[in-house]
Protein backbone atom coordinates (compact mmCIF):
# COMPACT_ATOMS: atom_id res chain seq x y z
CA UNK A 1 0.00 0.00 0.00
CA UNK A 2 1.62 3.51 -1.15
CA UNK A 3 1.94 5.70 1.84
CA UNK A 4 3.70 8.71 2.60
CA UNK A 5 6.53 7.25 3.38
CA UNK A 6 6.67 4.68 0.08
CA UNK A 7 10.10 5.05 -1.97
CA UNK A 8 9.82 5.70 -5.61
CA UNK A 9 11.62 4.44 -8.26
CA UNK A 10 10.56 6.55 -11.30
CA UNK A 11 10.10 4.66 -14.50
CA UNK A 12 10.67 7.35 -17.44
CA UNK A 13 9.80 6.42 -21.07
CA UNK A 14 7.11 7.12 -23.23
CA UNK A 15 4.79 5.17 -24.25
CA UNK A 16 4.18 3.69 -20.97
CA UNK A 17 1.55 1.27 -21.90
CA UNK A 18 4.12 -1.76 -22.61
CA UNK A 19 5.73 -1.52 -19.43
CA UNK A 20 6.48 -4.12 -17.47
CA UNK A 21 8.75 -3.47 -14.77
CA UNK A 22 5.81 -1.99 -12.35
CA UNK A 23 4.37 -5.56 -11.91
CA UNK A 24 7.83 -7.21 -11.49
CA UNK A 25 9.24 -5.17 -9.13
CA UNK A 26 6.01 -3.99 -7.20
CA UNK A 27 4.84 -7.86 -5.80
CA UNK A 28 8.68 -8.06 -4.89
CA UNK A 29 8.68 -4.83 -2.50
CA UNK A 30 5.15 -6.19 -1.03
CA UNK A 31 6.45 -9.72 -0.40
CA UNK A 32 9.67 -8.15 1.44
CA UNK A 33 7.98 -5.57 3.20
CA UNK A 34 10.13 -3.16 1.51
CA UNK A 35 7.98 0.58 0.87
CA UNK A 36 9.05 1.40 -2.30
CA UNK A 37 7.28 1.23 -5.37
CA UNK A 38 8.12 1.43 -9.26
CA UNK A 39 5.79 4.67 -10.57
CA UNK A 40 5.60 4.59 -14.19
CA UNK A 41 6.18 8.89 -15.57
CA UNK A 42 5.33 8.94 -19.37
CA UNK A 43 8.21 11.55 -20.18
CA UNK A 44 8.39 12.97 -24.13
CA UNK A 45 11.71 13.82 -25.62
CA UNK A 46 11.35 17.53 -25.28
CA UNK A 47 10.80 17.43 -21.58
CA UNK A 48 13.07 14.51 -20.37
CA UNK A 49 16.24 16.83 -19.24
CA UNK A 50 14.09 19.26 -17.09
CA UNK A 51 12.44 15.90 -15.92
CA UNK A 52 14.97 13.57 -14.87
CA UNK A 53 16.87 16.75 -12.66
CA UNK A 54 13.64 17.43 -10.79
CA UNK A 55 12.69 13.98 -10.45
CA UNK A 56 15.75 13.38 -8.72
CA UNK A 57 14.75 16.70 -6.52
CA UNK A 58 12.10 15.08 -5.26
CA UNK A 59 12.73 14.09 -1.48
CA UNK A 60 10.76 10.09 -2.19
CA UNK A 61 12.57 9.56 -5.17
CA UNK A 62 15.09 6.59 -4.65
CA UNK A 63 15.91 6.02 -8.35
CA UNK A 64 14.87 5.96 -11.95
CA UNK A 65 14.21 2.91 -14.57
CA UNK A 66 15.18 4.57 -18.19
CA UNK A 67 13.47 3.18 -20.74
CA UNK A 68 13.13 4.17 -24.72
CA UNK A 69 13.83 6.59 -25.99
CA UNK A 70 15.53 7.79 -23.15
CA UNK A 71 18.56 5.30 -22.54
CA UNK A 72 21.20 7.43 -25.07
CA UNK A 73 20.56 10.57 -23.91
CA UNK A 74 20.99 10.00 -20.09
CA UNK A 75 24.48 9.16 -20.90
CA UNK A 76 24.98 13.04 -20.64
CA UNK A 77 22.36 13.90 -18.38
CA UNK A 78 24.04 12.22 -15.21
CA UNK A 79 27.17 13.01 -13.32
CA UNK A 80 28.97 9.70 -13.57
CA UNK A 81 28.56 6.64 -15.83
CA UNK A 82 29.89 3.20 -15.19
CA UNK A 83 32.31 1.84 -17.63
CA UNK A 84 29.40 -0.59 -18.82
CA UNK A 85 27.22 2.68 -19.57
CA UNK A 86 30.30 4.57 -21.20
CA UNK A 87 30.56 1.63 -23.97
CA UNK A 88 26.85 0.64 -24.20
CA UNK A 89 26.80 4.62 -24.86
CA UNK A 90 23.33 4.71 -22.23
CA UNK A 91 22.17 4.59 -19.38
CA UNK A 92 18.82 2.31 -17.98
CA UNK A 93 19.03 3.35 -14.28
CA UNK A 94 20.13 6.37 -12.65
CA UNK A 95 20.56 6.76 -8.83
CA UNK A 96 21.37 9.98 -6.43
CA UNK A 97 24.57 9.11 -4.88
CA UNK A 98 25.82 9.98 -1.26
CA UNK A 99 27.64 13.55 -2.53
CA UNK A 100 24.29 14.40 -4.51
CA UNK A 101 25.57 13.39 -7.69
CA UNK A 102 23.71 11.44 -10.55
CA UNK A 103 25.17 8.32 -11.27
CA UNK A 104 23.98 5.95 -14.20
CA UNK A 105 24.29 2.22 -14.66
CA UNK A 106 23.40 0.11 -17.56
CA UNK A 107 22.18 -3.60 -16.53
CA UNK A 108 20.73 -4.90 -20.19
CA UNK A 109 23.96 -6.42 -20.86
CA UNK A 110 24.34 -7.46 -17.04
CA UNK A 111 21.28 -9.50 -17.07
CA UNK A 112 22.51 -11.49 -20.34
CA UNK A 113 25.74 -12.11 -18.27
CA UNK A 114 24.02 -13.15 -15.32
CA UNK A 115 21.81 -15.72 -17.35
CA UNK A 116 24.43 -17.30 -18.98
CA UNK A 117 26.08 -17.81 -15.59
CA UNK A 118 23.00 -19.22 -14.25
CA UNK A 119 23.58 -21.61 -17.05
CA UNK A 120 26.72 -22.80 -15.75
CA UNK A 121 28.85 -21.27 -18.54
CA UNK A 122 32.23 -19.74 -17.82
CA UNK A 123 32.97 -16.03 -19.49
CA UNK A 124 36.29 -15.52 -18.24
CA UNK A 125 38.94 -16.12 -21.40
CA UNK A 126 35.43 -17.63 -23.22
CA UNK A 127 34.88 -16.02 -27.00
CA UNK A 128 31.54 -14.70 -27.80
CA UNK A 129 30.08 -13.25 -30.77
CA UNK A 130 27.56 -9.96 -30.94
CA UNK A 131 25.25 -9.48 -33.64
CA UNK A 132 23.74 -5.91 -33.96
CA UNK A 133 25.53 -3.32 -32.75
CA UNK A 134 22.77 -1.15 -31.13
CA UNK A 135 21.41 -0.20 -27.49
CA UNK A 136 21.37 -4.02 -26.63
CA UNK A 137 23.82 -5.22 -28.67
CA UNK A 138 26.31 -2.77 -27.31
CA UNK A 139 25.44 -3.02 -23.44
CA UNK A 140 26.00 -7.17 -24.12
CA UNK A 141 29.51 -6.47 -25.64
CA UNK A 142 29.98 -3.86 -22.31
CA UNK A 143 28.96 -6.82 -19.96
CA UNK A 144 30.43 -9.51 -21.26
CA UNK A 145 33.79 -7.74 -21.60
CA UNK A 146 33.70 -6.71 -18.11
CA UNK A 147 33.21 -10.26 -17.29
CA UNK A 148 36.57 -11.01 -18.95
CA UNK A 149 35.84 -12.77 -22.25
CA UNK A 150 39.02 -12.68 -24.32
CA UNK A 151 37.91 -12.34 -27.70
CA UNK A 152 34.75 -10.84 -29.20
CA UNK A 153 33.47 -10.32 -32.35
CA UNK A 154 31.02 -7.71 -33.29
CA UNK A 155 29.15 -7.27 -36.25
CA UNK A 156 26.03 -4.85 -37.94
CA UNK A 157 23.97 -3.69 -40.52
CA UNK A 158 25.50 -0.40 -40.22
CA UNK A 159 29.64 -0.65 -39.96
CA UNK A 160 29.70 3.28 -38.57
CA UNK A 161 27.91 1.48 -35.19
CA UNK A 162 29.86 -1.35 -35.10
CA UNK A 163 33.55 0.35 -35.51
CA UNK A 164 32.97 2.96 -32.44
CA UNK A 165 31.81 0.23 -30.39
CA UNK A 166 34.84 -1.52 -30.85
CA UNK A 167 36.58 1.27 -30.59
CA UNK A 168 35.08 1.91 -27.15
CA UNK A 169 35.56 -1.57 -26.10
CA UNK A 170 39.29 -1.31 -27.03
CA UNK A 171 40.07 1.97 -25.43
CA UNK A 172 38.28 0.30 -21.73
CA UNK A 173 39.63 -3.09 -22.32
CA UNK A 174 43.27 -2.76 -24.04
CA UNK A 175 43.73 -6.94 -23.66
CA UNK A 176 40.37 -8.01 -25.34
CA UNK A 177 40.84 -9.46 -28.93
CA UNK A 178 37.86 -7.21 -30.90
CA UNK A 179 36.61 -8.99 -34.48
CA UNK A 180 34.39 -6.23 -36.28
CA UNK A 181 33.24 -7.51 -39.41
CA UNK A 182 31.65 -10.77 -39.67
CA UNK A 183 28.71 -12.35 -38.36
CA UNK A 184 30.16 -15.92 -38.84
CA UNK A 185 29.64 -17.60 -35.41
CA UNK A 186 31.58 -20.61 -35.96
CA UNK A 187 34.88 -20.84 -33.45
CA UNK A 188 32.50 -18.54 -30.85
CA UNK A 189 31.58 -20.38 -27.33
CA UNK A 190 28.99 -17.95 -27.06
CA UNK A 191 27.04 -16.43 -29.77
CA UNK A 192 23.96 -13.75 -29.44
CA UNK A 193 21.24 -12.18 -31.80
CA UNK A 194 21.17 -8.73 -30.71
CA UNK A 195 19.26 -7.41 -33.66
CA UNK A 196 15.96 -6.97 -34.30
CA UNK A 197 15.87 -10.02 -36.53
CA UNK A 198 12.74 -12.07 -35.51
CA UNK A 199 10.57 -9.06 -34.56
CA UNK A 200 8.99 -9.59 -38.11
CA UNK A 201 7.97 -12.87 -39.42
CA UNK A 202 9.44 -12.97 -42.45
CA UNK A 203 12.57 -11.64 -41.21
CA UNK A 204 15.77 -13.81 -42.54
CA UNK A 205 17.80 -15.56 -39.20
CA UNK A 206 20.78 -13.17 -37.85
CA UNK A 207 23.34 -15.58 -38.83
CA UNK A 208 24.28 -18.97 -40.41
CA UNK A 209 22.97 -21.02 -37.82
CA UNK A 210 24.41 -24.03 -39.83
CA UNK A 211 28.02 -22.61 -38.65
CA UNK A 212 27.38 -22.48 -35.04
CA UNK A 213 28.64 -25.73 -33.08
CA UNK A 214 26.35 -27.80 -31.08
CA UNK A 215 28.64 -26.72 -27.70
CA UNK A 216 28.08 -22.81 -28.70
CA UNK A 217 25.72 -21.12 -26.06
CA UNK A 218 23.06 -19.36 -28.24
CA UNK A 219 21.02 -16.03 -27.00
CA UNK A 220 18.46 -14.01 -27.65
CA UNK A 221 17.24 -10.44 -26.91
CA UNK A 222 13.85 -10.83 -28.96
CA UNK A 223 11.05 -11.06 -26.86
CA UNK A 224 8.07 -11.31 -29.75
CA UNK A 225 7.67 -15.14 -28.48
CA UNK A 226 9.78 -17.49 -26.22
CA UNK A 227 11.47 -19.72 -28.93
CA UNK A 228 12.12 -17.13 -31.63
CA UNK A 229 13.23 -19.00 -35.50
CA UNK A 230 16.56 -18.35 -34.31
CA UNK A 231 16.37 -19.96 -31.10
CA UNK A 232 14.48 -22.95 -32.50
CA UNK A 233 16.95 -23.61 -34.82
CA UNK A 234 19.76 -23.56 -32.56
CA UNK A 235 18.05 -25.66 -30.28
CA UNK A 236 17.28 -28.03 -33.30
CA UNK A 237 21.43 -28.21 -33.28
CA UNK A 238 21.35 -29.36 -29.64
CA UNK A 239 22.90 -25.94 -28.35
CA UNK A 240 21.96 -24.38 -24.95
CA UNK A 241 20.14 -21.48 -25.13
CA UNK A 242 18.68 -18.05 -23.38
CA UNK A 243 15.46 -16.67 -24.30
CA UNK A 244 15.00 -12.76 -24.53
CA UNK A 245 12.82 -12.49 -21.27
CA UNK A 246 15.46 -14.03 -18.80
CA UNK A 247 17.85 -11.08 -19.59
CA UNK A 248 14.87 -8.85 -18.29
CA UNK A 249 14.42 -10.93 -15.46
CA UNK A 250 18.14 -11.57 -14.85
CA UNK A 251 19.21 -7.87 -14.78
CA UNK A 252 16.68 -7.21 -11.81
CA UNK A 253 18.46 -8.49 -9.16
CA UNK A 254 21.07 -5.92 -10.54
CA UNK A 255 18.93 -2.98 -10.19
CA UNK A 256 17.82 -3.73 -7.08
CA UNK A 257 21.28 -3.94 -5.38
CA UNK A 258 22.76 -1.00 -7.56
CA UNK A 259 19.45 0.82 -5.63
CA UNK A 260 20.21 0.08 -2.17
CA UNK A 261 17.15 -2.38 -2.34
CA UNK A 262 19.06 -5.58 -1.60
CA UNK A 263 19.28 -8.75 -3.49
CA UNK A 264 16.96 -11.38 -5.63
CA UNK A 265 16.93 -14.35 -7.62
CA UNK A 266 15.19 -14.40 -11.16
CA UNK A 267 13.08 -17.07 -9.93
CA UNK A 268 11.94 -15.39 -7.05
CA UNK A 269 10.55 -12.15 -9.09
CA UNK A 270 9.27 -14.30 -11.54
CA UNK A 271 7.45 -16.95 -9.00
CA UNK A 272 6.40 -12.89 -7.34
CA UNK A 273 5.09 -11.56 -10.80
CA UNK A 274 3.48 -14.25 -11.81
CA UNK A 275 4.54 -13.61 -15.17
CA UNK A 276 5.19 -17.09 -17.02
CA UNK A 277 6.39 -16.17 -20.85
CA UNK B 1 -1.81 -3.25 -9.72
CA UNK B 2 0.21 -0.40 -11.08
CA UNK B 3 0.75 -0.68 -14.86
CA UNK B 4 1.85 1.25 -17.58
CA UNK B 5 -1.65 2.47 -18.29
CA UNK B 6 -2.10 3.43 -14.82
CA UNK B 7 -3.20 7.20 -14.58
CA UNK B 8 -1.16 8.99 -11.70
CA UNK B 9 -2.69 11.64 -9.39
CA UNK B 10 0.59 13.43 -8.33
CA UNK B 11 0.24 14.15 -4.50
CA UNK B 12 2.55 17.06 -4.28
CA UNK B 13 3.65 18.73 -0.74
CA UNK B 14 6.81 18.72 1.42
CA UNK B 15 7.26 16.48 4.03
CA UNK B 16 5.47 13.63 2.59
CA UNK B 17 5.34 11.48 5.49
CA UNK B 18 1.70 12.10 6.94
CA UNK B 19 0.18 12.01 3.91
CA UNK B 20 -3.23 10.05 3.98
CA UNK B 21 -5.11 10.79 0.29
CA UNK B 22 -2.54 7.84 -0.52
CA UNK B 23 -4.65 5.04 1.62
CA UNK B 24 -8.09 7.02 1.20
CA UNK B 25 -8.04 7.46 -2.91
CA UNK B 26 -6.23 4.12 -4.21
CA UNK B 27 -8.59 1.53 -2.06
CA UNK B 28 -11.61 3.54 -3.71
CA UNK B 29 -10.06 3.38 -7.47
CA UNK B 30 -8.84 -0.54 -6.84
CA UNK B 31 -12.81 -0.85 -5.85
CA UNK B 32 -14.09 0.70 -8.67
CA UNK B 33 -11.74 -0.74 -10.93
CA UNK B 34 -10.07 2.59 -11.90
CA UNK B 35 -6.48 2.16 -12.84
CA UNK B 36 -5.32 5.39 -11.25
CA UNK B 37 -2.88 6.10 -7.96
CA UNK B 38 -2.35 8.43 -5.60
CA UNK B 39 1.63 8.95 -5.45
CA UNK B 40 3.15 11.12 -2.85
CA UNK B 41 5.73 13.59 -4.75
CA UNK B 42 8.34 15.36 -2.24
CA UNK B 43 8.78 18.40 -3.30
CA UNK B 44 10.19 21.36 -1.89
CA UNK B 45 9.18 25.26 -2.12
CA UNK B 46 12.42 25.67 -4.48
CA UNK B 47 11.57 23.31 -7.20
CA UNK B 48 8.06 23.48 -6.98
CA UNK B 49 6.97 26.23 -9.73
CA UNK B 50 9.08 24.09 -12.32
CA UNK B 51 7.84 20.40 -11.01
CA UNK B 52 4.30 21.48 -10.81
CA UNK B 53 4.66 22.07 -14.89
CA UNK B 54 6.75 19.33 -16.01
CA UNK B 55 4.65 16.87 -13.91
CA UNK B 56 1.45 17.61 -16.25
CA UNK B 57 3.73 17.48 -19.06
CA UNK B 58 4.31 13.49 -18.13
CA UNK B 59 1.65 11.61 -20.72
CA UNK B 60 0.17 9.40 -17.78
CA UNK B 61 -0.28 12.43 -14.77
CA UNK B 62 -4.68 13.16 -14.71
CA UNK B 63 -4.31 15.40 -11.72
CA UNK B 64 -2.43 16.81 -8.74
CA UNK B 65 -3.41 17.03 -5.07
CA UNK B 66 -1.43 19.71 -3.43
CA UNK B 67 -0.65 20.25 -0.12
CA UNK B 68 1.72 22.02 2.62
CA UNK B 69 3.34 24.25 1.71
CA UNK B 70 2.42 24.87 -1.86
CA UNK B 71 -1.14 26.00 -2.06
CA UNK B 72 -0.69 28.97 -1.97
CA UNK B 73 1.71 29.47 -4.71
CA UNK B 74 -0.44 27.12 -6.62
CA UNK B 75 -2.56 30.07 -7.20
CA UNK B 76 -0.09 31.77 -8.80
CA UNK B 77 1.08 28.86 -11.13
CA UNK B 78 -2.04 27.75 -12.59
CA UNK B 79 -3.82 29.73 -15.62
CA UNK B 80 -7.33 29.64 -14.47
CA UNK B 81 -8.65 29.22 -10.81
CA UNK B 82 -12.40 28.59 -9.70
CA UNK B 83 -13.51 31.66 -7.70
CA UNK B 84 -13.33 29.57 -4.33
CA UNK B 85 -9.65 29.36 -5.08
CA UNK B 86 -9.81 32.94 -5.69
CA UNK B 87 -11.19 33.87 -2.66
CA UNK B 88 -9.19 31.31 -0.41
CA UNK B 89 -6.17 32.94 -1.93
CA UNK B 90 -4.95 29.03 -2.57
CA UNK B 91 -5.46 26.17 -4.81
CA UNK B 92 -5.27 22.51 -3.50
CA UNK B 93 -6.23 20.65 -6.45
CA UNK B 94 -5.01 20.93 -10.39
CA UNK B 95 -6.04 19.40 -13.44
CA UNK B 96 -4.72 20.52 -17.05
CA UNK B 97 -8.28 20.93 -19.43
CA UNK B 98 -9.17 20.03 -22.79
CA UNK B 99 -7.36 23.58 -24.32
CA UNK B 100 -4.20 22.46 -22.29
CA UNK B 101 -4.95 25.15 -19.71
CA UNK B 102 -3.91 24.44 -15.92
CA UNK B 103 -6.82 24.91 -13.87
CA UNK B 104 -6.93 25.30 -9.90
CA UNK B 105 -9.24 24.68 -7.54
CA UNK B 106 -10.09 24.50 -3.67
CA UNK B 107 -11.62 22.12 -1.82
CA UNK B 108 -10.99 22.60 1.58
CA UNK B 109 -14.05 24.23 1.90
CA UNK B 110 -16.24 22.41 0.03
CA UNK B 111 -15.57 19.30 2.08
CA UNK B 112 -17.21 21.57 4.90
CA UNK B 113 -19.81 22.63 2.96
CA UNK B 114 -20.55 19.26 2.38
CA UNK B 115 -20.29 17.42 5.75
CA UNK B 116 -22.91 20.67 6.74
CA UNK B 117 -25.65 19.34 3.98
CA UNK B 118 -25.06 16.04 5.05
CA UNK B 119 -26.00 16.79 8.44
CA UNK B 120 -29.09 18.18 6.92
CA UNK B 121 -27.90 22.04 7.82
CA UNK B 122 -29.82 24.54 5.80
CA UNK B 123 -27.07 26.79 4.00
CA UNK B 124 -28.98 29.00 1.46
CA UNK B 125 -29.85 31.84 3.43
CA UNK B 126 -28.00 31.06 6.67
CA UNK B 127 -25.85 32.88 9.03
CA UNK B 128 -22.24 32.00 9.85
CA UNK B 129 -19.05 32.88 11.67
CA UNK B 130 -15.48 31.50 10.62
CA UNK B 131 -12.89 32.19 13.26
CA UNK B 132 -9.38 31.84 11.60
CA UNK B 133 -8.89 33.24 8.53
CA UNK B 134 -5.65 31.68 7.40
CA UNK B 135 -5.58 29.22 4.26
CA UNK B 136 -8.52 26.69 5.84
CA UNK B 137 -10.24 29.17 6.92
CA UNK B 138 -10.59 31.41 3.87
CA UNK B 139 -11.61 28.25 2.08
CA UNK B 140 -14.39 27.43 4.14
CA UNK B 141 -15.62 31.28 3.99
CA UNK B 142 -15.19 30.56 0.42
CA UNK B 143 -17.36 27.72 0.01
CA UNK B 144 -19.83 28.81 2.67
CA UNK B 145 -20.63 31.93 0.00
CA UNK B 146 -20.74 29.97 -2.38
CA UNK B 147 -23.63 27.76 -0.82
CA UNK B 148 -25.48 30.85 -0.25
CA UNK B 149 -25.03 31.99 3.42
CA UNK B 150 -26.36 35.50 3.70
CA UNK B 151 -24.31 36.83 6.51
CA UNK B 152 -20.35 36.20 7.30
CA UNK B 153 -18.66 36.77 10.13
CA UNK B 154 -15.43 36.22 10.12
CA UNK B 155 -12.28 36.59 12.88
CA UNK B 156 -8.47 36.27 13.21
CA UNK B 157 -6.28 37.19 15.68
CA UNK B 158 -4.21 39.33 13.02
CA UNK B 159 -6.39 41.87 11.35
CA UNK B 160 -4.92 42.06 7.79
CA UNK B 161 -5.16 38.64 6.53
CA UNK B 162 -9.40 38.76 7.54
CA UNK B 163 -10.01 42.51 6.14
CA UNK B 164 -8.60 40.96 3.18
CA UNK B 165 -10.75 37.77 3.22
CA UNK B 166 -13.23 39.75 3.67
CA UNK B 167 -12.76 42.16 0.64
CA UNK B 168 -12.11 39.20 -1.58
CA UNK B 169 -15.72 37.99 -0.58
CA UNK B 170 -17.17 41.12 -1.04
CA UNK B 171 -15.56 41.50 -4.35
CA UNK B 172 -17.48 38.15 -5.87
CA UNK B 173 -20.51 38.16 -4.06
CA UNK B 174 -21.26 41.56 -3.20
CA UNK B 175 -25.25 40.54 -1.57
CA UNK B 176 -23.57 38.82 1.19
CA UNK B 177 -23.39 40.66 4.62
CA UNK B 178 -19.30 40.64 5.43
CA UNK B 179 -19.37 40.88 9.29
CA UNK B 180 -15.22 41.22 10.18
CA UNK B 181 -13.76 41.48 13.56
CA UNK B 182 -15.73 39.82 16.34
CA UNK B 183 -15.63 36.50 17.15
CA UNK B 184 -18.81 36.43 19.40
CA UNK B 185 -20.55 33.39 18.11
CA UNK B 186 -24.20 34.49 19.31
CA UNK B 187 -26.56 34.62 16.36
CA UNK B 188 -25.42 32.76 13.60
CA UNK B 189 -26.62 29.20 12.50
CA UNK B 190 -23.30 27.85 11.84
CA UNK B 191 -19.88 28.64 13.97
CA UNK B 192 -16.93 27.45 12.48
CA UNK B 193 -13.17 26.95 14.21
CA UNK B 194 -11.08 27.54 11.74
CA UNK B 195 -7.71 28.64 14.01
CA UNK B 196 -5.16 26.16 15.29
CA UNK B 197 -6.46 26.53 18.87
CA UNK B 198 -7.35 23.16 19.99
CA UNK B 199 -3.90 21.65 18.63
CA UNK B 200 -2.34 22.20 21.96
CA UNK B 201 -3.10 20.63 25.02
CA UNK B 202 -3.33 24.42 26.81
CA UNK B 203 -4.96 25.99 23.82
CA UNK B 204 -7.73 28.41 25.07
CA UNK B 205 -11.16 27.84 22.92
CA UNK B 206 -11.90 29.70 20.21
CA UNK B 207 -14.56 31.41 21.10
CA UNK B 208 -17.20 32.10 23.65
CA UNK B 209 -18.76 29.17 23.73
CA UNK B 210 -21.30 30.12 26.36
CA UNK B 211 -22.13 32.41 23.70
CA UNK B 212 -23.53 29.70 21.16
CA UNK B 213 -26.95 28.54 20.96
CA UNK B 214 -27.75 25.03 21.25
CA UNK B 215 -29.33 24.97 17.95
CA UNK B 216 -26.15 26.11 16.54
CA UNK B 217 -24.48 24.22 14.55
CA UNK B 218 -20.50 23.74 15.01
CA UNK B 219 -17.51 23.00 12.83
CA UNK B 220 -14.26 22.21 13.35
CA UNK B 221 -10.92 21.84 11.33
CA UNK B 222 -8.55 20.70 14.01
CA UNK B 223 -7.88 16.87 13.49
CA UNK B 224 -5.55 16.27 16.26
CA UNK B 225 -8.60 14.15 18.15
CA UNK B 226 -12.15 13.47 16.97
CA UNK B 227 -13.40 15.59 19.93
CA UNK B 228 -11.30 18.43 20.51
CA UNK B 229 -12.17 20.69 23.62
CA UNK B 230 -14.49 23.23 21.63
CA UNK B 231 -16.31 20.22 20.08
CA UNK B 232 -16.61 18.76 23.79
CA UNK B 233 -18.16 22.53 25.27
CA UNK B 234 -20.66 22.72 21.90
CA UNK B 235 -21.86 19.05 22.17
CA UNK B 236 -22.09 19.47 25.83
CA UNK B 237 -24.77 22.42 24.82
CA UNK B 238 -26.44 19.85 22.60
CA UNK B 239 -25.19 21.80 19.51
CA UNK B 240 -24.81 19.69 16.34
CA UNK B 241 -21.31 19.41 15.17
CA UNK B 242 -18.55 18.33 12.66
CA UNK B 243 -15.40 16.58 13.34
CA UNK B 244 -12.43 18.14 11.37
CA UNK B 245 -12.03 14.90 9.49
CA UNK B 246 -15.50 14.93 8.31
CA UNK B 247 -13.96 17.92 6.19
CA UNK B 248 -11.17 15.69 5.05
CA UNK B 249 -13.55 12.63 3.54
CA UNK B 250 -16.22 14.97 2.55
CA UNK B 251 -13.72 16.54 0.08
CA UNK B 252 -12.85 13.61 -1.68
CA UNK B 253 -15.76 12.81 -3.85
CA UNK B 254 -15.27 16.72 -4.89
CA UNK B 255 -11.87 15.79 -5.72
CA UNK B 256 -12.98 12.62 -7.64
CA UNK B 257 -15.54 15.02 -10.15
CA UNK B 258 -13.12 17.41 -10.52
CA UNK B 259 -10.47 14.36 -12.03
CA UNK B 260 -13.15 13.24 -13.68
CA UNK B 261 -13.05 9.58 -12.15
CA UNK B 262 -16.81 9.92 -11.64
CA UNK B 263 -18.15 10.18 -7.66
CA UNK B 264 -19.14 8.57 -4.02
CA UNK B 265 -19.45 9.31 -0.57
CA UNK B 266 -17.53 10.01 2.39
CA UNK B 267 -18.95 6.52 3.80
CA UNK B 268 -18.08 4.51 1.05
CA UNK B 269 -14.48 6.43 1.32
CA UNK B 270 -14.18 5.64 4.90
CA UNK B 271 -14.93 2.09 4.93
CA UNK B 272 -12.88 1.38 2.01
CA UNK B 273 -9.72 3.09 3.76
CA UNK B 274 -10.55 1.02 6.87
CA UNK B 275 -9.45 4.38 8.30
CA UNK B 276 -11.67 5.12 11.55
CA UNK B 277 -10.80 8.06 13.84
Amino acid sequence: MIDGKTGIIAHIGYPTESFKSPMIYNPWFAARGINAAVIPMGCKTEDYASFLKLAFRLTNVRGALITMPHKVTTLDLVDEASVSARIAGACNAVKLDERGLLIGDMFDGEGFVRGVRKKDRKLNGASALVTGCGGVGSAIAASLAKAGVSRLGLHDAFPQSMNRLAERLRAHYPKLEVEAGSADPSGYDIVVNATPLGMKKDDPLPMDVERISPKTFVGEVVMKEEITPFLAAARAKGCDHQVGTDMLFEQIPAYLEFFGFGTTTSDELRELAQIHY
